[in-house]
């Protein structure tokens, strides 16, 4: 066996944990699978008197994190800090600067720098690696990095944010509106301090511009990605859905033709014959589609000590074992500069929920929006009067563009009748 | 760029078609993501006068399969003869000792000698690859290999057969009976010649023994699969699942604890809730529990040209980019020696449908039965009259032994009252 790989690891929150617990729970079984033993010299943590669940006996604990990326006795430095900029972006450059490998969990960080960080490592001729950025322990990246490369990828879609999967699926199963289950998973301290990241689709928004990268050979894009979050899903909605036969998920997707990227994060019905419908709780799952192997669909826990633990030791393993390839599968100098597609040209049918004065005349109002914008209509509902006595209109349309129903909803949301802002989603399937 | 590594495909049949062409479709693609060139060099064929799809020009088209391992201009050698003994057993063989890299798409081949083969690739320092073996283009392989690697796989599940899902598929979604589905099957070309190996279990049993040495780090035990296929389930079962809330899947299932490896092959009902239960058509699935990542799942095409195809050139993709392993993670020598596990010991919940004769005193007949096994009963429902006049009887059982359920399916096939063998099968979630 060769001289044992020696690693970093900077941060000790859940994720550091995590990994420092499974290298160390597993020391002989990781061994044997990366053909030499792994060590843990250092980590480093902001709050060094805090009490910790894990044995750190025999690893170097350090408050700056920066300065494990130049020690002569690491091999591989472990980001786990997370956020973009500040300490976690400073560590990796220097890291990688210095001729370390690169292991990082941190979405929002290659999300926004990831093909500097890339070009960085080719320099350095060191390898940056991430499978634990995007859907936790689900190996979707090393999935688009070398299990399907024989593909021309034409679209991937996921549900790529836990918390809004959790919301969702109980808002479902137990008839909650989102209020309460957000009190409730606050409560059971399932959300951020902040819970936007999650909630408005940014985080979902970060994974699905790494995914794209990844599937398409394009440069990241994450300010081209279109994301709305669940915020406007009301329990309702839910119900509507799902008599109609849906379940909604936040959705993260991108497709690439012909130059032209669109990348978007948006609630959508999902049709509950379709994979993707039944992915329930905290559960992510990644579809690719391919030009050979057709659809492939991968499932499993986004998040937490162990799924994201397991990601980024199945990285070191790969080190270890001697894997090396570009960060984004390709040469940063092949990667595609695409151009942000017109997502207003995006076709699909689509779901409208509208909040009316229940009055004679009503229909003829917003039916003659939808005559003029050439918007074909699959079926229209009145369901409930709502508390606020508004009649409940649910309108599905037949495959139009989004800039089409995009311009219906806007002059919808303007007429008089109109009492509450209209919720719009897209449909799958 | 390194110089272009050389290929040699042995069978111009489904899969080798599939393979040559992907290779060149997208041979910049591939070369942009495999780091170099990748050239076909040679092929075999029993047929050299066969018309195919496919353009050979400046590919060497021999007969003798077996000529290629020994080629000077070739670096790996593609196995898809299919069969694990014959020609297939001696190119690959031959092959690895004139140490030559070998891909192969045949699981039968690997089932039974895939250790000795490994031995001979470790001997001659070079890889043996079969992702193409397992689930067609679903990178499961590679999952166990590498992305899930820092887990101790504690069980692995799937749907492994594509023809049976698709029988089983279409005699729930279109109420048929088994044999109305076969021979339309085979009318419209999916089934083999002799489909014996797929309707009885053979061929999952060779995926789930690959699978479970792979998870577990166990030598393969093909024969220590308890295999059992679909002759038995009818429409009325089908129905009868449905009705409880359940799906009919053939299910390949493998299980290590202290060192006992249990590994079989069986109709199951699957509850719908499970993600298993989606799983239609010719799909395939792989579930996999792994103690840090949890419940991960992988879904997607099992077999045909693209899929297997994919599959393949993956492999040769990795061997283009420098990834070395071993065949089955660890040196074969580390490969655990595992005894079969007893399959009586196995607990579970049951499904028995008894075809009885309609009378008084039936009931407390069979029931005596579970009372002298001490199986505890769920539920008893006396679903329809068959065309044979016969009660049809469903019994749930709570969790119990294999073994108990074997001796009272057996006492009650032997009374007097029972007109037809019973069907038994196990009931998961």
């Amino acid at each position: 066996m060769s001289n044992p790989l020696r690693i970093a690891v900077a941060g000790l929150g859940t994720v550091g944990a995590g990994t420092i617990s499974i290298l160390q729970r597993h020391r002989d079984m990781i061994a044997q699978r990366a053909g030499r033993d792994v060590t843990i010299v250092a980590a480093s943590a902001r709050d060094l008197t805090k009490k910790r669940d894990i044995d750190l006996s025999g690893i170097d604990i350090v408050n700056d994190a920066v300065s494990l990326a130049t020690r002569s006795d690491v091999d591989v430095v472990v980001e786990v800090i997370g956020g973009h900029e500040g300490a976690a972006k400073t560590l990796v450059e220097s890291a990688l600067r210095a001729g370390k490998h690169v292991v990082t969990a941190n979405k929002a960080l290659i999300a926004h720098h990831g093909v500097m960080l890339a070009k960085l490592s080719e320099i350095h001729g060191v390898t940056l690696a991430f499978e634990a950025a995007v859907a936790g322990g689900i190996p979707v990246i090393a999935a688009l990095r070398s299990g399907l490369a024989a593909n021309r990828i034409e679209k991937i879609s996921g549900i790529l944010n836990g918390t809004c999967n959790y919301i969702l699926s109980r808002m479902y199963h137990e008839q909650l509106e989102q209020g309460v289950v957000m009190a409730d998973a606050a409560k059971l301290g399932y959300l951020e301090a902040d819970p936007s990241l999650d909630i408005d689709g940014i985080d979902a928004a970060h994974k699905i511009a790494i995914l794209a990268s990844l599937a398409f050979g394009t440069q990241v894009d994450v300010a081209g990605v279109k994301a709305t979050g669940i915020r406007s899903i009301t329990l309702r909605d839910v119900r509507y859905a799902d008599a109609f036969g849906y379940r909604i998920k936040l959705l993260g997707v991108a497709e690439f033709h012909d130059g032209t990227l669109i990348q978007s994060v948006h609630p959508a019905l999902v049709a509950k014959a379709l994979p993707l419908a039944s992915v329930d709780s905290s559960f992510n799952a990644v579809q690719i589609e391919g030009d050979s192997v057709g659809r492939v669909m991968f499932e499993g826990r986004g998040a937490g000590a162990g799924p994201t633990g397991s990601a980024v030791v199945a990285d070191i393993i790969a080190l270890a074992r001697g894997d090396r390839y570009p960060a984004f599968t390709v040469p940063t100098a092949s990667l595609i500069a695409s151009s942000a597609g017109d997502v207003h040209a995006q076709r699909a049918c689509f779901y409208l929920r509208l909040s009316l004065k229940d009055e004679p005349g009503v229909l003829a109002e917003f039916t003659r929006v939808f005559a003029e914008e050439d918007i074909s209509v699959r079926a229209i509902t009145q369901r409930d009067i709502a508390e606020d006595a508004s009649a409940q209109v649910v309108v599905l349309t037949h495959v139009t563009t989004s800039g089409q129903i995009a311009r219906a909803h806007q002059k919808i949301a303007g007429l008089a009748v109109c009492v509450a802002p209209p919720v719009l989603m897209q449909m799958e399937g």
